[in-house]
């Protein structure tokens, strides 16, 4: 089947903005072998909209649309597309019901441009949209398939799951395309590339052959090993073996063979192991916090964070004695391994975390330059310090240093977890 | 001028990859006042790009493709685009001397193939690429303008400037595009355009004539503003003018017309009144104190944010009665004003904030659901109460709860302090 897709919306065509929807539409059809043959982005006017979409439908089975769906004058992909296929529409009071019940929850009243949402062109299947207003739209004409879906990611990507287990896998051959994720921590991209090489070419004239794509992006590597098979399980096998050779090429650097994100796995670490996790942050302002609290479950190992970001909240929350910080400076492996304590001991932990830095762009020094960040993390051992410490110069702008900082502090308790358990 | 972009290249058509080029191409359009009206990515088959080709040119006025000009099999931006146009080929033995000067400065000989990209339509304009072997190539036909450039971002860009000074501006005179960001937060989408709906005519009719698109995302409501003029003056001042009707219309709902985030407003709102924020949160796991934090130079106002996951969190580092959490619960009007109370009362600052909620997928009920968050705020007043507490039910998972009730939490912050200021 020959797919294409078409994204509506006039700040798609700005310099700031890109579809993103596309790539997770394109990445759910090629899991069932659907390929992608054209994107095509379009503003908000119906002239363009219309000829775009009558071509796309004539060349492709497969017509995806996102965007244009709301309730408001500029979204127009509805009556676009009921115009192109000569429909006339319905109004479905069910939706009608359903959108006002949604305004209701909230206390208010229902616009009445919100019943635009509720016309549906004769004949097409409306998709429930469990996170927003406006339904996705199903239309079968001839041989075509035009589906509508509403543009926010957050709407869009439920439906579309819902769509590709009951209505496309039906329709595709059994021929899937099967991908798997390895993640990578501490190592840059071509040291990635320069150990993993080697096998490349090996995956690819397996029995089942397997191509790698290598990608880089915030201090996290990715390689995607892409298997195309019709016989699912030679494909899981023939990715665990590529996944394990590339377990044993790169060792410990290489910490996720199921998509799971650092933050997921460091949380299995901990409750595996029983641990309770607190962290105390400064330069991060919580964001280390949030990430280990993005997990599903996470209040079963973690117990608390402290935002540190004034000296006096350092001292008082954490117990940091004011004099180290006096002489040694906020940002200073003694005073990171002081907060580590200080957060360990105050919250009753067994895993104590810390980073300190300067997130920039303003408080560097000569010494101690914008991307500064010092991690420590603190746990009881039988022997041995409890506490490792490193200092580390991240580049890029604030949110790239506080991201890479939270990173490099997950992965030091992962690998510390991973060693002693 | 009506512009469209076409990118060229199968990779351009996975998951992982997405045209860059456009945007900055967008810019540099978007600056002498051209805007783009369709992008449309294509693989590498001539039948899908010379469709796609044909149709650009039929509905703009100028069309640029990015890609498939190198000396490869699968690089047929050129032959296509000649045959679209019906163009004989000549050989420029000018563009072979220099492609052979490429191969032999790094003691290289040229292979054959790279002759093919000395192969130019004719009546075509070469460009050169000091950055690679593919030239770009112009070619004027009847009102059209199609313009080739290579897809490596580093030769594609020089040469776009170079044809923009040198071919575009002189064609587009001095008319530019102005934009403006308005943001709203307190209202859904729909209510919003049902408020300034009136308005868009008026701003479209004005002597400066500015168009009008929303965007909804997140919580957060965006009006984009774009205006065409050839004085910038003008521009600013029709601007300026929408914004302040905006105003009116949508009271305190609308919160920035400079681009600023909400954090960055609060930030502001709490910079000018000198007052100093701590936050104590549950449910969103450190992610308001990281937001707060993502401003520059938010050290002047934020001192610390506690992430109270636990109950004993809450109790030991807030001050919360066990007894209140054991009779109300954690997720309370009651708890939420005691952390609130105690972040303040404990940072010794003049704002405090808490969040507690329920971010789900797990630990709903039937009287507090998932999406269940109580937002408190407190601050010394002179006379009436000292807090501020409002209990919201959010929609979506758990990344969307938390970062709706983040937004939630700004925005109650920066109405008290507009209030009072």
């Amino acid at each position: 089947m020959r797919a294409e897709i078409i994204a509506v919306g006039s700040e798609l065509l700005t310099p700031a903005r890109v579809d993103t929807n596309s790539l997770f539409i394109t990445e759910r059809l090629n899991e069932i072998g659907i390929e992608v043959k054209t994107k095509t982005i379009v503003g908000d006017e119906p002239e363009s909209l219309r000829t775009v979409l009558a071509q796309a439908l004539q060349r492709s089975e497969l017509v995806i649309v996102t965007g244009g769906l709301g309730p408001t004058d500029d979204d127009l992909t509805r009556d676009v597309a009921a115009s192109v296929l000569d429909l006339p529409f319905d109004l479905d009071e069910r939706i009608v019901q359903r959108i006002r019940a949604r305004f209701e929850a909230r206390g208010l009243r229902m616009p009445d441009i919100n019943l635009r949402q509720a016309r549906v062109p004769r004949g097409a299947v409306t998709l429930d949209n469990p996170n927003g207003t406006a339904p996705g739209l199903w239309i079968e004409h001839g041989d075509r398939i035009l589906l509508l879906l509403p543009g926010p990611p957050r709407e869009m990507q439920g439906m579309l799951e819902t769509v590709v287990r009951e209505r496309l896998v039906p329709r595709t051959g059994s021929r899937r395309i099967y991908r798997r994720i390895l993640r990578v921590a501490g190592r840059t991209e071509s040291h990635t590339e320069e150990a993993v090489a080697p096998a490349y070419t090996r995956w690819a004239r397996g029995p089942v052959p397997i191509s790698t794509t290598i990608l880089a992006s915030l201090g996290q590597i990715e390689l995607q090993l892409t298997a195309q098979a019709s016989d699912p399980e030679g494909a899981r096998e023939a990715l665990d073996v590529a996944a394990a050779e590339a377990r044993e090429l790169l060792g410990p650097d290489l910490y996720s063979t199921d998509g799971r994100t650092l933050e997921h796995v460091v949380g299995d670490l901990l409750r595996k192991g029983q641990h309770r996790i607190a962290v105390a942050e400064s330069c991060t302002g919580g964001l280390l916090a949030s990430r280990l609290t993005d997990v599903r479950g996470s209040s079963d190992y973690v117990e608390r964070g402290i935002v540190a970001y004034s000296n006096v909240a350092k001292v008082e929350s954490l117990g940091v004695p004011a004099e180290m910080i006096a002489e040694y400076g906020a940002v200073s492996e003694q005073v990171a391994i002081a907060m580590a304590r200080g957060i360990r001991d105050r919250a009753a932990v067994d895993v104590g975390v810390a980073i300190t830095g300067i997130a920039g762009p303003d408080g560097g020094s000569e010494h101690k330059p914008v991307g500064t960040v010092v991690i420590a993390v603190s746990r009881p051992q039988p022997s041995g310090s409890d506490v490792q410490v490193r200092t580390f110069r991240f580049p890029g702008d604030r949110g790239l240093v506080k991201f890479q900082a939270t990173q490099a502090a997950l992965d030091m308790v992962r690998r510390w977890l991973l060693e002693t358990s």
